[in-house]
């Protein structure tokens, strides 16, 4: 076992950011460390929070770390920001904001920059909460700065996901994308006293209840189907509901009111997210969207590996192909078969 | 030769339909038929057009076609539309617009359905662009819906792209993602005559000025570096400039006002578009990026062939490496290099 890997399952906090730094930068004896601390993951409760810059993710992050350190329970946050350097001012404010904790011994606060790398950054914030998990944190926080494609990308990689909504930001719920409602387990609405609050959960309860994962916003889709709504809204109005049709108990999210400023809901917050993870290890239902989640994680990881593997051996012959492809001596789907031969070949 | 092959290369039309509905199905003989055709293309010239929803793309890509059509060219059109059947309407109201030249024998539009698959949408984008190019169009006009990072992508099928923008559409150069001024050829400022045209021109001006290829406002950033502007904005008015540094002819984007609905600009946005392709083949420069250009799209099928066989051969294994995993005997890390071991393998 590498002497860090030893370290940090020693809970020596300063092997834990090295090995940290390592696995984001993808240097040194990172795949090594990572290999040893595997075997010794699997306890931490990893909860991917999401929602639109300006939703209030980020204190109301501040808010469930204080409820849960005052449940005992030791918390890391992998805080993922964009690359764009101009952008870096209100999320540096809000670091500086969640910095409080940091003097905290039992807060583990670490950022993982955008590469603009989809599949790198998931994969990399994926590592980071496996690190943290053998360590021996209790929860793990996964927070994106956005809502788009690749924040849910990231998501994917928690146990349970918060998404985080206001109302008075326009039309919040329209920006929410394609995907979101496939992988949120609780939604928080957020800044409830303000005007909207009220439009912005009917909007949810709507979009849960029609369980379209459009990208459209739920008040625009209420002018056409407002029977939908009617029909099924009871039936979502939080936590576990039976399915008829399958028997099998189901996830319907929760939709919880909060004021995280004024520390009102965080409290309910994280008690839904340990709903959810009670669901998902109670529940068939949940143990298989786990395993799913492990194929998925699996699939990925091959992909990344095989694309890295093949693009370094087979990089002279690569080259080869582009000239001969330009000269038309060659097609471009003849030439991908043929490197693949060749790659395949070259195991040997 | 497939039969299809010879059909399209005859010019039949109804071959050219259905070859095309096979690629963009990936069904039947499609992949033999990309590589009969691969050979009898080059000669036409691509043009991506994207911009945001509303900046008048539709309507301006009929303009563009009309008077390609009245230089005696014939056009190909593949408009690239989002999955969402919600946000259908508006799009098929675009289609219908265009529609009018779907009588003009010379005239050929395809819709290419977002499958919320990146690659395999600029793959089939791509591979369609190359069935009209064989068939014998002039020119293809590839239209995406957005200026998100998929549509980004899908423009990098293209020789050449214009970018559409229009003033009045809130902080509409604010929306421009990451990657735009690398992918920008043309700029088409659209909706000249309403208010904020000239800002929208100095805006697209200064982030020229400033190479800067970021997600945040040109006017954002105007507050804070002015001078970059009055040093450098001279230079960035149109077409080739020189530059000192290389030597070599550099293209810097033109900004070209128009008003789609009124038919003022499309004869001048066509003619800055033809004047990027003589520079594409006029200069080391242009052929270095066309060779670039063909480098990443061997790449890329390279990358999506590589997952489609391996995930394919490697099914049962995947299956069996998901239950080790899950049962702690194995980390996904060695797993993954136990895969592509095994992939490689098998090749013999």
């Amino acid at each position: 076992m590498h002497d860090l890997s030893t370290r940090v399952l020693a809970k020596d906090v300063r092997a834990l950011a090295r090995a940290m730094r390592l696995i984001d930068d993808r240097a040194g004896a990172y795949l090594e460390i990572l290999k040893d601390l595997f075997h010794r993951t699997g306890n931490a409760f990893v909860v991917g929070v999401t929602g639109n810059p300006g939703a209030g993710k980020s204190t109301l992050c501040d808010r469930l770390i204080e409820d849960l350190r005052a449940q005992g329970k030791t918390v890391g946050v992998i805080a993922v920001d964009p690359t764009s350097p101009f952008s870096g001012g209100a999320i540096l404010g809000d670091r500086i904001r969640m910095g409080r904790h940091t003097t905290d011994p039992g807060v583990f606060i670490r950022s993982v920059a955008t590469r603009g790398h989809l599949g790198g950054l998931s994969r990399s914030a994926r590592d980071m909460v496996r690190v943290l998990d053998a360590y021996g944190v209790d929860v793990v926080l996964v927070e994106t700065v956005g809502v788009g494609q690749d924040e849910l990308e990231i998501t994917r990689t928690a146990h349970t996901t918060l998404v985080v909504v206001a109302p008075g930001m326009g039309d919040e719920i329209q920006a929410i994308k394609a995907g979101i409602l496939e992988c949120a387990d609780v939604f928080a609405v957020n800044k409830a006293d303000r005007d909207g609050a009220d439009g912005a959960v009917r909007d949810l309860e709507l979009m849960i209840a029609l369980g379209n994962d459009t990208m459209i916003s739920a008040s625009k889709v209420r002018g056409h189907v407002v029977h939908a709504r009617t029909l099924k809204v009871g039936s979502a109005a939080a936590g576990e509901t039976d399915d008829a049709a399958t028997g099998e108990t189901r996830w319907t999210p929760p939709i919880l009111r909060c004021i995280a400023t004024r520390n009102q809901g965080p409290v309910e917050i994280v008690r839904a997210l340990f709903e959810h993870r009670a669901w998902l290890e109670g529940t068939e239902a949940g143990r298989a969207r786990r395993k799913a989640r492990l194929a998925e994680e699996l699939r990925d990881g091959l992909r990344e590996a095989l694309i890295e593997v093949a693009t370094r051996s087979l990089a002279s012959e690569l080259e080869n192909a582009v000239r001969a492809v330009d000269a038309k001596e060659l097609d471009p789907y003849t030439a991908s078969e043929k490197l693949i031969e060749e790659f395949r070949r070259g195991g040997q």
